[in-house]
């Protein structure tokens, strides 16, 4: 695939991540650091925070998690009432400390600072615009692209200037902009990635997901709309509408995979019902004689949940996760290699041995970690069968809205049917939720993007960037 | 609690550890380092393999979790083909690095290290009598007295002197000895923490639970028996008796909270199944109508399953854990003080709200904890009643044989009838497993130490060591 | 000074540093390390240096020496046949590694990077011009309007944009731009900072000083010239004359304090030279009866040997340095407080006891380093006469083009009297060298900036920029 | 030499090194942080600090120097009255953090730390009869054993313990025992290595040199004795004779090289006058025709000096040191390797051009390190002649008093006549210091050890130590 070649080299930064503001508390920086704690699981390559006292900007980042990342005496360092923080995905190689965010920097508005969740898709055109201008980059960030348009917009004020270059930039964005006296929350006309506004001890605060509220004990208002720029700053909230938006295209895969269960995002839902229901209707669709079923820990747990209680399958813990599985794991040499699944799934004998067992999985991407469990399931759990069971319809197509999948050509769907993909993972039986079913688990099934499904992709592409998909 | 003051001066290094040891394979260090890993959870305070090659014994060691401490670079320090390691729990305060096993010295022996899961019981009255014979102490750890009472031995070989050092020390000890060219295993004739014995790939590995096993592709023999000592060097596997056991006393708390579910322990027994069993005990013994139980995650997990097979009460998730809290976490100051509980568990309301729920946790220690999650159900989970079930009896007394707990008069349960912790907890019922219905889950129940539970400690202490129970 | 207050706000970044590039050794990055280390002087805050191999740059920068910088490992991350380094002068506070050199960006020229060894005098209209055409700025280093003007240039080649950026430009700048194919070095019109070139197997090299040649074993070929641009690439080296140079300013500082004592600058003049021979004026000029003359190590010696030779009152070490003193010294609290020069120089009683003594020093700057040496000599040094002599003129004015100076109000010898000084600084007898007993020592005195004794600033500033002087 | 060899293996740790000591001042940490300071040249290879309150020990060391060592943090982790510090003499290979001193343990005496300076001879057999008793080692040094020692000592008081070990002990020792309430100074009866005492603001202090109290401020009383034990605390100063002194052996090699030229040592006497004394001879023994005389700097510029007052040759200085070389400097590889002295060392052209030169330099060890000067200043410096004076003589035995010197087949003058050494050195001509030049410029020459240059050892080895000299 020509095409993801050159754009994984120029925007090789397109991951998941989580966004935290706050806006009017004297503790703005220590709540960002409980936000970005909440909101790890959106991103665990790097951590940043910028904070803001009125008319002095301090920013501290670095590789790693939150809690690596931050300690009392560098908190102490990001003093004021606003800040904004930003939690990376983890990313095989290429991760660098100049691609954490918050990205700051000066230009005519004084100090700005910018994290961003999502993913722009005619970057590779502005940043070319933007060098023949005379742009210099410091990195080959998509946010970077954010930060030079404000600089370069013709608008006298600052929200003049983010309204323009909102008319410029398409894809995934929900953006938080730190500026001295100020903070702007952006989200994307189709509403791709979730942002939430809330209210804590008199200020507000905005994050990715509600969970993030949930540990400080503020709020929940609404979401920020789609193509709703909000400007929060000493005169309270404002609302400005930034762009039209027609269609709204939610990350289905939120839902599926990605946010946290106990977090409601999209309009307040919550995210670990959904998922029940996913496997409600799975079991529906797919039924299959068994006497017990098992989750892949942690994210399948949910709808296996669903499925159980619609099949009436018993529920068992048949996998055990090892949660101290750190970023560092060394695949030792030799003798002892591969150990793939193993340093992070354990099968529990006594579950499984002679029986009939269910598997349920949010997703398969390449197929490969699935292999590994049906095969430990099967041989160190003794299962008389395994059925294999997915949450979600066949994944064929890669995201290019902010979050990190294989090319198609990874993709086991992709190329593959079913029946071969269950021939490849030995597994006795695969089903996978239909489109519809999935479908029907949503209260307004129009309002999601299911590109990574049907290959229908709502946000196009400038001609010279456009992905042969 | 006089006594508790002194002996926590002297020897207050007496937490719950991990051990893992291999004899004869080229990779030794490595697979240790796997072993580690996957014993993670029995210490995350800080970590430590020592290897040999036959002639040279290197040593590596520090703060952090195993995948913190070591890397490729530190691993190739580590050459030959035995190496034993340790995992130490996290403590707070007086945590420092000279603490962290294997410790090693060079003796009469030459090179010889140790890793010691337990607690001697005489281990004062032996570290004095040892200074008076001029020995001098780097630590306070009571496995430093091992070392000085092998280098004081009269016996002629290293396993003569090992025997003279078991009469000579009471208390738990699962213990590993690398010399130069030979592991030795010893348990104490308790048998109270566990020790397994495996095989992979030619060479003898043990560990102290059988998850270790799974992780690298070792197969499970037996269990190293309560005072026997293994040694293992290139004549291959010789078990000697090291002295007389008369009486078993597992920790039954390994079964209750401390060891992965899916590992056998004290015997082959299954961890999962056995807690599984005492959530089935739990739903006869108390019996409530409900809607909905939901674990503590994620130790809960398990009894839960078995209270809802007993019960016929739906199970469901209504408390999600934060799996990304680290060691730091920073607890903000004045006016969002006080995360407690929320930094790792957050309610999910769609779950609980206004139903009957059942919280089933493994235990109560201060009670702190639980009476914030009773009150996250009840207010965020918005339950209409809040009912806990704990699959323990009431821990009544601290453990003295290797499991870090508050003193006697920092557990609720020593102190307070049921229903004065019920008011306190603000639960609308409370009920905690019977004794009885604790044994009658366990196939031979006589061998078992429930101390914590009934104040009968199976191995004495010193007259001038006694503790004031 | 009002002005110096804002200057300092905004272009606070203005030290004397080290240079070094190299283009065509397939040890690039290496010869630049050891380029690095012999110019260590130059600049102990920070350290970088970027290599590239025709296509991909590399760099890797950090705080500290070089020789704690770079180890092998970070070198090897800098492959190539080309590279440039800068050292970085320290300075107390506002240090940061986002002002470590060289600076590097993407524009329209692909990858570039810049060392910069100098201080651009119309930094601030450039710098407000340049945000008004969009520029985000990183830093509040002038180099990097440099990089900005640059990427703005409309000319079509690198070259043409360079000689465009020359014309923008004002004040002090011995630079070298990094392209992914060539190496250039540029010398502004007045030559105030040293920059030669070399030769070393096959391949060109330029530094600030040629001791960074003597240590690689390169030999010297001619200095840069003022207002020269050197392009060196796969074709060989071509001189551009990138601006008319008028009159020559280059900075007598060099020769007085900064420059190594081996190496030679400004046309091949050796600096332990020229410093001799002002020893020799300052001795002919100031003439007292003395029975020992000692310089304050190190940059006092070779002045000393001058004066002893040319006055014949005998050299000795009556101060000795300790060169151990790190950058993080600790002054202790309360009543062991105050240490001043005493961490950096002790005094030899026998040399001095009884004696009449002259000190040699190269320069005064705010007086109070000087009073304690005289004090030290008195007291611990039991001197019956302390006669201080410096060898250069009093200095009136701070240094805008380059050298870290106080401002003029901090300078003692802007606001006192020769006699003043003497008294403050409790000396028997004081002399500085004549500015035309300086003159006198140099072959062309009228080529050399003479602003911090005599106030006549050869660079103007903008009007805007204008310092109070 | 097969002795060394095992030797090496065993007690390899048996550097020179500087200690500080200080009872009674309540900022105790930070005056032993400033003495250790103005002692780093006797050790860079790691630092200690150890301080007591009365009732608690706590220690800090790392490897590094003592500013990398300790920081703001690190020195308020020291409370108390009291402290003992250490520098670690740098080694290639073989260093490790448990080999950086004050060493400490528990014991009957309490907690017991300890700092050495000096060599034991004895210290192979005194480790063999206590591993027999039982002791375990956690190093190879030598110091361990005289804690082994103390903790073994019958006596009842800390002090006859101490005397008791004195009897036992063999070889050098100037040495600091910190007890809980207590700092004791011990020397040996040969007074191999300096100690002195001083006073400072009412409290005691002990260091190596007296350069450290002129840090502080602190007077000089007198030295410790050779034999003498003194004992510091509440009660103020007291003198012990531990052991018969018949005979001094003060290290000649200290004022030749080791220790700071502005310290007085071994009764007093400073040690820049002794170097300088030590050129006057060398000139008188070694007459030339010359036009300049040079340095090898630091070390040769007080003997240059003298040689210069004496035979009337210029002084002036042809070599450079450039003193930022770090302790990790890296070697590059292939074409440019090979830069042996030139990292530390360059030539000054302008003071040796054409003229007949004489460099004075303390000693000649393997003369790899000379040989590459006499080139440097032939070649790059176009001197006419080169004659290289030494102000030591010939150096032909390993020192095992606390110097690390190489084994005797190492060292140039072992086994090759002045001549031939002299054509090794391509130098014009060579000439040392005679014995008796060197025995002429010391007051009373027969209180010192001049073993290295004529193999006259004064301690003796037990029987199975007794190196092959």
């Amino acid at each position: 695939m020509h095409y993801r070649g050159s754009l994984d080299r120029i925007f090789e930064i397109r991951e998941e991540c989580g966004v935290f503001g706050v806006y009017g508390h004297p503790e703005a920086a220590n709540l960002t650091y409980l936000g970005l704690y909440a909101l790890q699981h959106r991103g665990q390559e790097g951590a940043g925070i910028c904070s803001s006292n009125g008319h002095t900007m301090c920013i501290e980042k670095a590789m790693g998690l939150v809690s690596d990342v931050f300690n009392e005496e560098r908190l102490k360092r990001l003093p004021g009432n606003a800040a904004i923080g930003h939690n990376r995905y983890s990313t095989a190689g290429g991760s660098m400390l100049k691609n954490v965010q918050p990205i700051m920097a000066n230009c005519l508005l004084g100090s700005l600072s910018l994290a961003h969740n999502g993913n722009l898709t005619n970057a590779i055109s502005l940043r070319k615009q933007l060098q023949q201008d005379g742009a210099i980059f410091q990195s080959n960030s998509d946010s970077e692209v954010i930060l030079h348009l404000i600089a370069h917009a013709k608008g006298s004020s600052a929200q003049e200037k983010f309204i323009e270059v909102v008319q410029e930039i398409e894809g995934a964005y929900s953006l938080l902009i730190l500026l001295e006296d100020q903070l702007v929350a952006i989200r994307d006309p189709f509403g791709v990635r979730p942002l939430c506004l809330g209210q804590f001890d008199g200020a507000y605060v905005v994050a990715s997901e509600t969970c993030a509220f949930d540990l400080i004990g503020a709020t929940y208002i609404r979401d920020v709309e789609p193509g709703e720029m909000l400007v929060i700053n000493d005169n309270g909230l404002h609302s400005v509408k930034a762009i039209d938006s027609y269609k709204r295209a939610h990350c289905v895969f939120e839902f599926i995979y990605f946010a946290r269960p106990d977090s409601r995002i999209f309009g307040g839902l919550n995210v670990h019902r959904i998922r029940k229901e996913l496997g409600k209707r799975l079991a529906i669709n797919s039924h299959v004689d068994a006497d017990v079923v098992i989750p892949v820990p942690d994210s399948g747990v949910p709808s296996t949940i669903g499925y159980a209680e619609q099949s009436g399958v018993p529920f068992d813990f048949g996998l055990v996760r090892n949660h101290y599985v750190g970023r560092t794991f060394i695949e030792p040499k030799s003798s002892i290699r591969h150990f793939g699944v193993k340093i992070k799934l354990n099968a529990i004998q006594n579950v499984t041995r002679g029986k009939r067992v269910v598997i349920v999985d949010d997703s398969i991407v390449r197929g490969t970690t699935s292999k590994k469990i049906v095969k430990m399931i099967r041989e160190l759990g003794q299962a008389k069968e395994v059925h294999l069971r997915i949450s979600s319809p066949c994944t064929i197509g890669p995201c290019f809205y902010g979050i990190n999948t294989p090319t198609r050509s990874e993709l086991i769907a992709a190329t593959h049917q079913v029946e071969e993909i269950r021939k490849y993972l030995t597994a006795d039986s695969l089903a996978y939720l239909s489109l519809e079913g999935l479908r029907s688990a949503l209260p307004n099934p129009d309002d999601y993007c299911y590109a990574c499904f049907n290959g229908d992709y709502p946000i196009g592409f400038p001609q010279e960037e456009s992905p042969e998909l």
